[in-house]
């Protein structure tokens, strides 16, 4: 079998979700946008509901349909693009509640759907979803006399604890909704984590579920274990893999693992990523390839059926730093062949 | 409705599998691993199969099993990986032909599955897959008697037609096949443009099929198109996104567009990269965020519904070059949420 198998523990799953709603002290909602962060919607999603989780978010109408399938009728599947043309028959069929983000989205649905619960999405300071303050004083008053379900806006910097714009965007956020009978929302996991003036009355931890930083103290819930195909001796001189940009240096031991780019094995990983056999880390040799990659094993005392890229020698934000980015990227690009196994 | 729109041409996929097949003037395979690169398996092989196709590839088992559900009885179903601990019944079953990389995959094919066709994989220098001359030159006899459906090798440096590997392996592989009956194939889609001496008996072309380099003479198969969630003000020294990476230097449009990281845009493209309304470029603002991207639309005369990240303005290699990329990795990470449309 070629195929790699990813682990996901959904002890720790629901162990993160519920310190991360202790923590805040306010009704922790579900982030499970893109698959629920590449971890399987269908098993994250209902064992969240199963833990007690009744409000869930996703980034568009289609994931809410799916969503809503899986959950049957009860949560509150919350959809943060809102309204767009289009979503109507998908909103209401589903039960799903928009994130309102501009005056024509609040048009779009109250003529669409008279009655129909929705949100509010604020723009403080990111500029990327949710109603300006001009557009928000024109509005507040007729919005907020169709009792909206959650006031919520997304901090842009909350992920660095020290970045300035988190005040700010906590004042902006106080302005904004200064008396308002509604539920609040401004945090996701890095505001959760910024304190209890960011808590409010909900709050959507999404990385922290499974397992990413910045929440540090969460438990891991992600493993991810490859086949080796075949294993070679490499002599010196010789190169590895697509544009011959490793070459042996000495008598070599070469692994070929069966996962790649297409798996979402970043490409620009490539040289200075470890994977792990045991306790010894073994470096990546040579690009990546879209389905396999070259591992040296040269140093083992034995020949590994297969290899960690994440687990417990390794996490998912040591992987990121690999490709240079963020474990965000690394969760959301867990490919779809691998086997995934609840445990 | 804020799903991206992702169009296939099927018309462009069947003329690039038959000009490929020309040049080469042998038989043309498809390669379709990785869910066909990105495009979806089913409707891509069935599509080339009903133009003539007879012999297909895949990474491994799981995926042959997959695609003999699509084809039926009939066509060839070759596995890269070989035959590995634990496929025995895929192979059987899904009537696969394991390309066979070592002695160890010899020995488990002819022991559990004797008489069960499969083809020979070789190293000419890749060092990835295949067995070493060594192993060949005490495997071949043996080998050979059994009448391999095909033997076969993979170029590390094709699409780099004057990258000296090329000719190195050609001659390497010609040593370790001379004077066999058996159908022989080194080319992929680098390896057809090099010329005659590298299309043997079979080619194997994959991402020229798709419309991708090194094929510059390729018909696109890819457009891309995304919608806009809302478009805002931007007043000079605000930022947008995550991080506060990009702030305004002048009064700015900027629309929020539906799909990120998560659909495979990969996160390290950020400053540089455009996405086109029409034949106007409009430049990425901001970090790619896991679901949305920030454009700046400000010198648009209109409101763009959706913007084009792939499609006649900009190719998968161009989009591959914003990120330091292949266009191989810019399709095989195309999103699971997108609508896939064939056309």
């Amino acid at each position: 079998m070629a195929t790699a198998i990813l682990s996901i523990d959904m002890s720790a799953l629901v162990e993160n979700w519920r310190s991360l709603g202790a923590i805040a002290q306010s009704e922790p909602a579900a982030v499970v946008k893109a698959d629920a962060y590449g971890l399987g919607l269908q098993p994250i999603a209902r064992t969240l509901s199963r833990a007690g989780a009744r409000s869930f978010f996703v980034a568009m109408a289609e994931e809410g349909v799916a969503l809503r399938d899986i959950l049957g009728k009860g949560p509150q599947i919350n959809v943060f693009s809102g309204h767009m043309e289009g979503d109507t028959a998908l909103i209401r069929d589903a039960q799903l509640t928009p994130m309102l983000n501009s005056i024509d989205q609040m048009l779009r649905h109250v003529e669409a759907l008279p009655g129909h619960p929705f949100g509010i999405q604020l723009d403080t300071g990111m500029n990327r979803l949710g109603m300006e303050e001009a557009e928000w004083a024109a509005l507040r008053d007729v919005a907020l006399s169709q009792n909206p379900t959650l006031v919520m806006s997304h901090l842009a910097c909350a992920d660095e604890a020290d970045h300035a714009m988190n005040a700010r965007q906590l004042q902006v956020f106080r302005e904004m909704t200064e008396g308002i009978d509604a539920p609040r929302s401004l945090a996701a996991t890095g505001g959760i984590l910024l304190g209890p003036d960011y808590h409010f009355d909900m709050v959507r931890p999404g990385i922290g579920l499974y397992g990413g930083m910045p929440y540090v103290d969460a438990r891991p819930v992600v493993e991810l274990h490859i086949p080796v195909i075949q294993i070679r001796d490499v002599a010196v001189g010789e190169s590895v893999g697509y544009g011959n940009t490793w070459v042996a240096r000495g008598p070599s031991r070469i692994a070929t693992i069966s996962a790649g780019y297409a798996d979402g094995i970043i490409r620009a990983m490539g040289a200075g990523a470890h994977l792990h056999t045991g306790s010894s880390a073994v470096p990546v040799v040579g690009r990546i390839s879209m389905d396999m990659i070259g591992v040296d094993v040269t140093g083992l005392a034995h020949e590994p059926e297969t290899l960690e890229l994440i687990g417990s020698h390794q996490s998912v934000d040591t992987v990121a730093g690999f490709a240079d980015t963020i474990g965000y990227e690394i969760l959301t690009s867990l490919g779809a062949r691998y086997k995934r196994v609840y445990v």
